[in-house]
């Protein structure tokens, strides 16, 4: 098969598209011939040395996919060759086929074609795990989520607006937050002209935000603090703003708020299992009735996954940039 | 009646006993006579001036108490003139009678004398609302107490014990640690001969603590957050080594591991009822059957509060320090 090799960490320019030995489905696991993939940020860091695969995972990169089951290996019961599924990966997506422990596999939902589905996986994940799961947003309550049209973004916006939440958004410019408020965006703010703290108190009449999305890490920590309601749950899935940062205690306390930070890619099996068993039970009838659907910005051959880096890099997409096996 | 009266905030010898008015039972409310208090650390602060009292509370210290309903306020259901019971207060233990929102009343539990179940509301509904409710502590997993001879700690590592937990404890001395260790903790660390960090580690075969109940804060926020494990929780209930520290957010989403911090004073009544009713659901049996007992260091009078203050001050006591009306 083919598959997207990093020859030397680098720029784009370091995703080679070549000949790769197959991989083999092992016991619990099926083997999946690849519709499409989809590009995550932590592909970028892979791509650069950043970030290496779990233990036993794949070297290529790739956290999803879609496509059909081309062999079903021992101890998989309830999928057979034919299937059409996404699938949440531990790497290997950009490739012709990846091997997948079953406890990952998801059903494409009805009204989603096959190529579009590999947008979902890894960013429903995400956000079910993150902001139901952990954070456990309720009905009426606001969720502010920084990054409002990125690919987590998009789907968060959906995902809260369908559980009759209240949603913030944040985003570098006019344009992008116009696609935020057409996904059901409540309170739209602009991080470059704007002060999020005081944009999302104003909007909640002084109280803040019950929950917050975040993907900046260090750069925002005492700016979330102060954003957070009493009760309030600050969830980071990412830390693109740095690592360390001072947190005030004094201020965390008074709020009775809580911290969590997670990654989805280093949780054990069981733990990727129960996510995406509760994806299935709990998102996929949504995504079904269209109240939450996949945004995809563009397809790019996935040989030429270097350009689709390079768009990510820019942040000028809204939403999933595809890989689609030519 | 008379209460203990704070003169001009300052040291012990600010705590004055003195005649005051009576307070009424407001709407949904009762008077308690009380029978005896119980000293928590926060009413040292509220001592010296810097923890005043949310709006609405009474004036006097006191977080808790034990006595006999004297007055059933209107709006109030399931409780009669008489009967014996102990109460989570926003303040005003410290004094002969005490007006008490109904929600925050518990019955005295079979085998507890009714001054001792003073001991009990402030430290149970604190460990069990942030050990289990907020940190979901399940069995198997295992519980490190900061502080484990302090009124909170005993508590703790007797409940953490009764749901089948493994726990482990700081403390300053041998003594201390003695005691912790009858009361059940399976892990001893003396935290001015040892790093808990390490010996947490080497206790769990490197895992770490899935759950740390902590009263330091920003001292120890960097070292709990490398002895937490994969998943784990960190409860901060206290501030007593600063307010501000670095966060290491990159090890804690590595971990994806969880930061809370509350205080219970604060909260709205209406939470402060659902805690107190799942105190009574959950805890309460485990004191009638023995498994939780609460654990007295001494009585004290209460027109001496100083004198209690003191020994609090001076940390020599184990569990809690008890102020009985004369």
């Amino acid at each position: 098969m083919h598959a997207i090799t990093i020859a030397e960490p680098g720029g784009p320019e370091a995703l080679v598209w070549q000949e790769v030995p197959d991989p083999v489905a092992g016991e619990g696991e099926v083997l999946v011939e690849v519709v499409a993939g989809a590009v995550n940020r932590a592909d970028l860091l892979q791509r650069q040395g950043f970030y290496d695969p779990p233990p036993g995972s794949s070297p290529y990169p790739g956290l999803e996919c879609s496509g059909r089951i081309a062999e079903v290996g021992s101890g998989v019961s309830g999928w057979a060759v034919g299937d059409e599924v996404c699938a949440l990966l531990a790497g290997g997506g950009y490739a012709e086929k990846v091997a997948v422990p079953a406890g990952q596999l998801l059903p494409v939902p009805e009204g989603v074609t096959l190529t579009r589905a590999a947008a979902l996986p890894e960013v429903v994940c995400t956000v079910w795990s993150n902001v139901f799961m952990i954070a456990h947003l309720r009905p009426g309550e606001t969720l502010l989520i920084h990054g409002g049209s990125s690919g987590i973004g998009t789907i968060a916006i959906q995902l809260a607006k369908a559980v009759g939440a209240k949603v913030a958004v944040t985003a570098g410019s006019k344009e992008k937050l116009d696609r935020c408020a057409e996904l059901g965006a409540d309170i739209l703010i602009n991080y470059r002209e704007q002060d999020f703290v005081e944009e999302i108190k104003e909007a909640t009449g002084g109280a803040g935000a019950d929950v917050i999305l975040d993907i900046m890490g260090a750069k925002y920590l005492d700016r979330n603090v102060r954003a957070l309601a009493a009760n309030g749950r600050l969830a980071i899935i990412g830390l693109q703003g740095g690592v360390k940062g001072e947190l005030n205690l004094g201020a965390l306390l008074a709020k009775r708020a809580a911290i969590s930070a997670t990654s989805l890619r280093s949780r054990p099996l069981e733990e990727k299992a129960a996510i995406v068993a509760a994806v299935r039970e709990h998102v996929w009838p949504l995504v079904k009735a269209g109240h939450v659907r996949p945004v995809v910005d563009r397809e790019i051959p996935m040989n030429d996954a270097a350009e689709a880096h390079r768009v990510v890099e820019e942040s000028g997409h809204v939403g999933k940039v595809l890989l689609v096996v030519p």
